[in-house]
């Protein structure tokens, strides 16, 4: 997980429903993020709904931090980010959640914590709040249908936060996992071959070459792997074998 | 908004809540898709807890199709994206919602429709639905705290499908080369299977299970195109042909 000092504070600006806040805290935990700011929630603090819904989640509502104004909240931030999704008018920049993790990730090195904003559910950050900000975040969403839910708006935003950083190496296939040799394939093809042929399937000697092609093309077009070709050979075993009487 | 030709479907499999599918599509037009597909949906459909859930999304509700089984849902798919959060040691390339996003713009000059699956919200797809996809989809989040709820995990993959924006032309495959559909696919397996089963391939009951699993993997990670799909069923009739005896 980010350790606290290396990641944006989470402050969400006068939250209406309880429910919200605990999803809220689920969607940070799940990107690492674990520093919940509250502004002047509505129906106060501690909320009994929010537990339940952060599923989990509880160290981020337990150890978040209460204040009665904006300015209180972001009193020890550096650059702020506030969460819109109209556009406000404003002379700041509007940055979309990729591009805010990249100047995030940039300003960690500073002394001051960097913040994201959100606005209630209803009606959003107002003008006031989001005079406050540095930055505009907007989520690019489908212009005709634009509501994103609270706690959508934050695993957004923490979800690139986090994605930044992440330098996972790409899926790397266990050892028996490795593609089968041109021996390993050939002996595959040579076995099918051989049971078609018992059985006709090549029908002509004019259609041989071709018709072998087609199913060496198969074979090498499927990448087996070595436990593939084995299973195929076990296939192909299988059904060269007579059907059982009773079944 | 993304016409529907143009986009993948995204498949709730056995959903429990009704307003866990209601956020689902509220996420799904967030960022312009629109096809949903239920499997077995727990509590029936329609379900009146979706609609309130969806905050005005509807229209995704309205439309969404219903299905018995993952193999009906994903009949006329071609590539399948199964979301799981487990690691499930199956033979299958595992990708971030941002590589399949790049994915899916690449696929979307084909026939068949690209399609996003999601499992319970409880426990998550089973293996024998991930077996019926072709690639799994694994958000990177925080280790130590994955579970990620319904909705979330949509609108990450519908926010990664929508953010996408590389103006590279995708390579197109010529229009016989086209990935085979599922329908195709689980047509192959079922006939393999049954000639197999004839011949005591299962040897016990209690291997039938993990071993119908390999051959589906091997089947569906082959990536077959249609005509491949034709020449192994061509394949599996003549080998469970008898020999002719003068051969």
């Amino acid at each position: 997980m980010t350790s606290s000092k290396k990641q944006p504070a989470i402050i969400l600006v006068r939250p209406q429903l309880g429910e919200n806040i605990g999803k809220a805290a689920r969607a940070m935990l799940n990107f690492g993020l674990t520093e919940m700011r509250l502004v002047a929630p509505r129906d106060g603090w501690p909320n009994p709904a929010a537990g339940p819904a952060a599923s989990g989640a509880d160290i981020i509502l337990d150890e978040a931090k209460v204040y009665v104004t904006v300015e209180d909240a972001v009193a020890d931030c550096g650059h702020v980010y506030a969460a819109t999704v109209r556009d406000r008018d404003m002379p700041k920049p509007v940055v979309t959640p990729r591009e805010m993790a990249a100047q995030l990730h940039a300003q960690l090195g500073q002394d001051a914590k960097p913040a994201i904003m959100f606005g209630p559910e209803r009606s959003g950050l107002t003008n006031d709040d989001v005079v406050l900000a540095d930055t505009v975040l907007t989520v690019p969403v489908n212009p005709g249908f634009g509501s994103l839910n609270l706690a959508q708006a934050v695993i957004l935003a923490a979800y690139e936060f986090h994605t930044y950083a992440d330098a996972t190496p790409a899926y790397q296939p266990a050892s028996d996992d490795r593609l089968a040799t041109k021996e390993e394939l050939l002996g595959l093809m040579e076995h099918m071959e051989t049971e078609l042929d018992k059985r006709g399937y090549f029908r002509s000697e004019d259609r041989r070459d071709p018709l072998r092609r087609t199913l060496r093309n198969l074979v090498q077009n499927a990448a087996y792997n070595r436990q593939e070709v084995h299973t195929m050979r076990g296939i192909i075993k299988s059904l060269a074998r007579s059907p059982k009487v009773d079944n």
